[in-house]
């Protein structure tokens, strides 16, 4: 085979075969194919596209360069969710000990933030002795005691996405739907689910800003994902002001807390329990959205679901006073207050601003060699469509010694936008794909 | 600046500023901008193209990467012709010498052929002695005393263009109308004329196989040549059928030496004279075409154009004996000859072929490590539209002791279209861009 001839191929709109895609992927892994040729068939197919089938086949070929966890000897149905990322996400350290305590195996593997997101690995090392790193045998013996386990990507967990999408993002090709796809299902397949569903952020703080763009991308996932023969399904859900009140990792870990116990935001709450009905659901587990729905809300108020949470962050590690004394979690010696300069309503956010404002602070990295301080990050305190009063407190600014406390504040101050005209609410759940 | 985001702004179609192309051109050839960018960018470009100002910034960015010729000390109107490639095109051999014997001054810098098309470089190779590495001050002193010189690109000769020109090659990414039009006109720019007529070849042995295509990349040129300050203007003319009866080195000299005796082949005859009344007119030396081709056929006719040539040889170092004497010139010890296999009317030729057949038996490269012999190549006697009889001799093979034969005739005996209806012979002039 030879390498121009199938980047040209691709450039004029065909669809390379598998033996085609594995040369390529193969041979790049291999140092056969150079880094050039491979970023210029990745433009081109940024600009072609991929069919589902082709998508699959990239999917499969990337599985195959690393380490896949086969979880097939652990009883029960293996399920688990994704986030395309957004601000204040801190759904999975909710939803994995919620449906484990239902009857589901929860494989998690999870990364850390970068940009304006935040990352899961990022918000458990907030737990004080949390070992994110397990062995595969520790791993799965978790998964069969527990019913949940969040582990972060060993070095040989899908290194062929790790080379392409450190290629994407030097070469403007990151924004490609098929290659967005196959690097999140190479991944989510590897870890050993069995079904697996997709929360597509959507709005001003997440990678698709519109909800036609969002729902390109979900479809997209379920079309490739059912291919892989994963059980696939996707929600779209809001990302035009962060979820919940809470953005940055020691304050995201008191707010999965306070949801565990039953109170908590009601955004952060609902989201949790319509991602995890569907995979309830998607598993087998429950009937109807209807029925799951009810299960997890008594999960959730029983205490069980606290319990297993519990139980999983004891299991790798982690000090499990959390739970009743937030004090063992980091706290910021700093305070500050960002209130509203005038009365009005809440017209709209630009919520990436917001997790920006949040990372100048030290709660993220902008780039991969930033620190991150677990105790610092904002405590927000205004919704799309609230009336709010000029001087009412709408920002609380968890800072270490001021640090990043200046550009964090500039920020704010243009992240929100108010006006003298109602706004409806946002709605949480802004389509379903299935 | 940075890169991603300008291969991104490329990306999404807008366009990039002198401060930005020159940022990312010398960053290339400096090291401070990886290849895999580099042919990121290109792919986005091909996708995107190019505004004519945009490409003319690339061009004369790339032509300050390395040597350019001023001729602004030597008397007289400077103009050039160059084609983009087809298979036996030796226009250029008669056309220096018959140009500057009407008064102009062409200096041509040329390469070499690679693929199916012959490279003039390669044709002056066949002239025993022939020197084409002359030195800046040698060029001058023969434009200056003989009107005409035609030599190689020395190393330092826009050595942008050699980078960019190899990563394309590798990277698909060779067929964009904006870089192609850079490539060729850096080049042309470089070597100090004052305007450029460009011969676009159109047809199955062309890179432009429609007139459609053929007459976008002549609009291109001529549009960037003229932001260059270079008058310009294109014909584009046939190449469904090879130019005249030679393809092979010494067999294109053997034509050059008939047209500029008065005979040789009709075609080549009045593509030469088109292109030359072409740059008669533009460089002001003639106010009409049809004064242009008069004059350019009486110095045909009178003898003084092919003295121009010997002056022309033998100023570059190559014996005038192969005026008078073609046994000076190699010839090919073996003869075959490819007879018609049916009667009827030649309908179409594959002329891309054709030029890869000369090439199996050593005409040209396939790649630019294949060593050319200037003896071998083939006489085409055949034209679209000719009515033929079976066994009639259509090809006459010049091989050495049978290389490459078998593989010649195989695809000379796919090359040939007849059938039975009547064919039109081809125009030679397809189109005319000013």
């Amino acid at each position: 085979m030879n390498t121009p001839e199938l980047i040209r191929r691709k450039r004029e709109g065909s669809t390379l075969s598998e033996d085609e895609i594995r040369f390529l992927v193969e041979g790049y892994l291999a140092g056969r194919i150079e880094e050039y040729q491979i970023s210029a068939l990745l433009m081109a197919i940024f600009f072609q596209g991929m069919t589902a089938a082709e998508a699959a086949t990239l999917t499969r070929i990337m599985m195959a360069s690393g380490r896949t966890y086969d979880l097939s000897a652990i009883p029960g149905p293996k399920s688990d969710k994704h986030s395309t990322g957004g601000v204040g996400d801190k759904v999975s350290l909710v939803l994995a000990p919620l449906v484990a305590a239902a009857g589901i195996v929860n494989p998690m593997v999870s990364g850390r933030g970068l940009g304006h997101t935040g990352g899961t690995l990022d918000k458990l090392d907030a737990i004080p002795g949390y070992r994110w790193n397990l062995t595969e045998s520790e791993f799965k013996a978790q998964l069969e005691a527990v019913g949940c386990a969040i582990i972060g990507q060993t070095d040989d967990f899908v290194p062929a996405d790790k080379r392409l999408y450190a290629l994407r993002d030097v070469t403007a090709t990151v924004e490609s739907i098929p290659l967005i796809c196959a690097s999140i299902l190479s991944k989510k397949a590897s870890s050993g689910t069995d079904s697996l569903v997709m929360d597509v952020k959507c709005g001003s703080g997440a990678f698709m800003d519109s909800p036609k763009k969002a729902r390109a991308l979900a479809e997209q996932l379920v079309a490739i994902g059912t291919q892989l023969g994963l059980k696939t399904s996707a929600l779209i859900t809001q990302m035009n002001q962060p979820l919940g009140t809470t953005v940055g990792n020691a304050l995201e870990v008191r707010e999965t807390i306070d949801i565990l116990k039953g109170g908590g935001p009601a955004d952060t709450r609902d989201v949790t329990i319509e991602l995890g009905a569907e995979m309830l659901v998607l598993a087998g587990v429950s009937p109807t959205e209807e029925q799951a729905r009810t299960t997890l809300s008594e999960l959730l108020s029983s205490g069980r679901a606290l319990a297993k949470f519990t139980e999983w962050i004891e299991a790798q590690g982690g000090d499990p006073r959390i739970v009743d004394d937030p004090s063992v979690l980091a706290s910021a010696p700093g305070l500050d207050i960002f209130k509203a300069p005038a009365s009005g309503v809440a017209q709209s956010m630009n919520v990436r601003q917001i997790g920006v404002a949040a990372n100048m602070l030290g709660a993220g990295r902008m780039k991969t060699t930033d620190e991150v301080d677990p105790a610092v990050g904002l405590e927000v305190f205004v919704n799309v469509g609230d009336r709010i009063d000029a001087g009412q407190e709408l920002v609380r600014i968890h800072h270490r010694d001021g640090k990043g406390l200046e550009e964090c504040r500039r920020l704010l101050a243009e992240s929100f936008v108010f006006g003298e005209e109602a706004a409806a609410p946002l709605p949480l759940i802004v389509d379903r794909v299935q």
